[in-house]
Order: structure tokens, then sequence, then C-alpha cells
């Protein structure tokens, strides 16, 4: 039996390299070899017609461009698409092509794209212009973070992170349901990430959906992150930097429970301490390098 | 006598709290009272026409739109550009206004603005198709870095950065002459905060041009941040962060010679050797913390 009725579309599996190895003078004036975090082009094109280009690191580009096609409200269900075929030798200049090929849409895409929000996200950081307007619409399942938890998924993400360990200059994302991580994505930029996993949810069926999730996350709680967050129903958001102003008031009137500067022991809860669980006992355990 | 033959747009100075200050849990079960970095929507209009929607700290608003004009080449030159009002308190929930008013430029934005990349960047991550084609026409000043400049520069730089200091979670970019500093301005997005220099240039006259410029940002070296500041006309890039494949590609091809993981006396010189001036007795110098 098939739990999801939904026609899922055909996903390519593209690869390409994610660093590339440099040679770097240092101050010592040594040559260093260094390794760096690809940085490609990916011209999405949907039905024939151009779109966008994304800069992407290209570990995952169908579920970016999935995620980013129902992140920007483009799409409105999955099965709406028939196929994305990514090929990174594909554009001009160097640039990947990414084709989506929807089942019979028949949209204007230009006009669809043309009022936007420039965002102060790492990373794609575009939100077309209807995102923010029926918030009144998310609905978040009522869970709760204990600090237990919050731990847990701490070490966990420790123990990823691959291309930041080995290149740097990457944002990670990861998305978990309770404390079992699901997906650890990486781009060069945090939107892509975030987009990333959004594709990847889409494409689960209804009996894999997570049904305590948490999102976790190394950049910025800006607003976008949030409201990327809430789309997705996720009401718990982790982040190893701070929070802005509009991710604040954000978070607090959509009841996301925001927690940033997560390292190791330390953290704050910024929103909807309802949904937090203190347990500061927990605080003096001992170093979680060990976990 | 005047230098400057350009007529220079009218510019209000629009003022807006830079940082909020807010109640936090910690891992202690304590309440703490925080301080985070606004960020702020500023809707801009060019001679009535809606033409995109920023997300800024709202340090300079002013500068960053003249900025984002010049950087996404939406206008040429600035004496094409009348004034730039903003006020805060003008637009729909919450949002500020920017109104534009041109010389007579007579544009179809919405057309203008059709074709774009989006970035991996921090910030507003939004080029427009046309950038990345005229790079040839970009010429770049015959200037060195000297290992002694550098650290002067990043000594200078851990003088600046307030907002960082008291809220965190905001980039900074300096502007400096030889080592003088020119400017320095934090935003919640990088690419504000380096389109917000780039306005602030084109509002000096020609004699107040810099002679030896030099670019500093505590965000990562992408193509964005390298194109845009070659486009500014600056052969030399600093960065607290690391920089990514087509950043660190595109800097070698335009010369530019790219700096990262500058902190204290550590860096890597990544492109365009032949502008560094390496003096490895300075990286065993004192600490500069005393600088």
């Amino acid at each position: 039996m098939n739990l999801s009725p939904v026609t899922l579309p055909q996903l390519t599996r593209a690869e390409a390299p994610l660093t590339l190895a440099i040679e770097a003078l240092d101050e010592h004036g040594h040559a260093c070899d260094l390794s760096i975090p690809a940085e490609r082009a990916l011209t999405v094109y949907v039905d024939k017609q151009e779109l966008i280009t994304l800069m992407t690191l290209g570990a995952h580009p169908e579920w970016l461009v999935l995620g980013y096609l129902r992140n920007q409200r483009l799409v409105e269900r999955v099965d709406q698409i028939e196929s994305i075929t990514v090929d990174w030798d594909a554009g001009d200049a160097g640039a990947g092509v990414a084709a989506v090929k929807t089942r019979g849409l028949n949209t204007d895409w230009a006009e669809r794209t043309q009022s936007r929000i420039v965002t102060t996200g790492c990373g794609q950081g575009s939100l077309f212009g209807c995102a923010m307007e029926d918030l009144s619409q998310v609905r978040l399942p009522d869970t709760h973070l204990s600090q237990a938890r919050l731990y847990e998924v701490l070490a966990q993400v420790r123990r990823q992170e691959s291309t930041y360990k080995s290149a740097g200059s990457v944002h990670g994302c990861a998305l978990f349901d309770g404390t079992e991580l699901l997906l650890f994505v990486e781009d060069v930029g945090r939107h892509n990430a975030i987009d990333s996993i959004a594709g990847w949810l889409w494409m689960q069926t209804a009996g894999a959906q997570p049904k305590d999730p948490l999102f976790y996350t190394t950049g910025r709680l800006t607003s976008e992150m949030v409201l990327k967050a809430a789309q997705m129903g996720v009401p718990l958001v982790v982040s190893r930097s701070g929070i802005t102003q509009m991710g604040f008031e954000l978070a607090q009137s959509l009841g996301v429970c925001a927690v940033g500067r997560a390292l190791n022991r330390h953290f704050f809860c910024y929103t909807a301490r309802h949904r937090f669980i203190s347990q500061a006992h927990l605080a003096l355990a001992s170093s979680p390098g060990a976990a």
C-alpha cells in the first residue's frame, strides 16, 4: 500500500566536486595547500522559460530547485512537477542548467516573479512578494524542545559539516525529527541549504513526514529563515548564530521557538519559551565534546 | 573651485534605532537582557515605480539605495539621480520607503530587472543579468598590499564594528585609502554593506576618490563580493572569512588580490600574489591586540 497518493517528480542525481584545491600564501610567506568550497551557477528553466540563476555549492541541485520553487511559492503542489533534470555542463560559461518540466502549469513565470523582496539572508536571499502575505495560514504542531534534546541535536550537528570542516565558508542546515537527524545539507548560501531541505521534504511520502520537526542552521535567524522554517511546518529553530529584529518578531508572532548562539552548552532561547523545557543542571554537565 | 562638475543627488539622512533590547532565556534558566540588530524592510520606488524591497539594518539607507542602483547597473551615472528620500514610517506594515527621483530617466524598471542572478552572498544577494557581461571593462589601479599595511587595516577594523560588538549578527565592510579608513558600514546583509560603500563612493567628488583603495569585509569572498569590489575600482580585498571557488576564479581573472582568513596576524593571500608584499617577520611580532 502506498501511503502517498501523490505522484512525485523524477529527479536526476547530478554530481559535481564540492571543493577545489588551491595554493595560497600565508603570513609566514609559505605556500599552503587549501581546499575551498565550490560555487556554481545553476540556471533554472521552467517549461523552457528561464526563471533564475542560483549560485550553489552543488551538493543537491535537484532538491534545491524543488525547494526554491516551493519556498518562493511558485509551485503549489509537488505533483505539479513532472521532472527536474540537472546537467552541470549544459549552460553557457560553465553554468549548469536545471530543466524543470511541469505537468502543464502554463504559467507566465516572468510575470509571477515580478514583485520581490531582497532579503538579508546569506544565500539566495530572494522572496517573492506574496510570501509574507498569508502567514496566517501557517499552522505549527504543538511540540516542545527540552534542553536535553537541544544538546543531543547540537552533538549530532558537530559530527556533520563535512565541507565546512574541509573547506570552510559554507553554511549548514539540518532537519531533525525528535533527535533523529533526517537530513544535513551544506551550501555556500544558507538559503540554498534550507531550500534544499524544503525540496527533500516535499519528496517524502505522507508517512515519512517528521512528527516532531526541528530545524538547525549555522546561519543567523533572519526573517527569511524563520519564515521558511514556519512554512515547512517547523516550530523549533536552532542556530549557532544570533537573531535579527525581524526574525525575532516573526518568531514571536508565529509562535516559533527560536534558539540562538547554540554552541556546546551555551544558548539563548529568544521566543516562545512555553515550548522550551529548561533543564539547567545539564548546562553544568561534562564537556559536550565527548558527546 | 568645485573639483567635480557633477551635480550630486540630494539625500535625506533618515535615522532609526540600530538595535533592539530583548530578554532571552539562557542555558542556566536565567533571563538575560540582550541587544539584537534591527532588520527593516525598505521598499525602493524609482520615479514612483516599485523596484524592490531591501532588508537592512538601516544605518545608511540613502547610500544603500544609491549603491544598489549603481551595483545592479540600473543607473549609469550618479548625476542622473535627483534625490533619494527615505521615510522609515511611510510604508505598509512597518516598512520604510525610499523614493528615488531621477532626472528624467524614463525607464521601465520592471523590464530592466527581469533577468537576475540570485547569489550566494549574505545580504541582498541579487545581481541583474548584465553585471557579469562586461567585466572586461573593469580597470584596476596598479597598487600593492604590504603585510604591514594589511595588519594596520586589521587593527583599524578591530576598533570599529560597534553594532556587531553590541548585538552581533551583522556584517561589516570598510573602505580604506592606503591605511586611512574612509568609511565603515555595518548591515544585516553584507551586500547591503558593500552597496552602501558604493553609494557613498559615488557621492564623493573626483578629488576625494581614493588613490589606493582597499576593501575589507567580515563576510566571505564570493563571486559577488569580488565583482562588486572590482566594479568600484578596488584591486585589494580583505576578508575575515574565506573564499569560494567563483570568488577565487573571478579574483584571479580580474587580477584582484584577495586575502582571506585575516584575523590578528594570520591570513591567506589567495590570488594576484604579485600585488602582495610579504613581510614574514611581522607575523612574529607581538600580539596585535595592543595595536
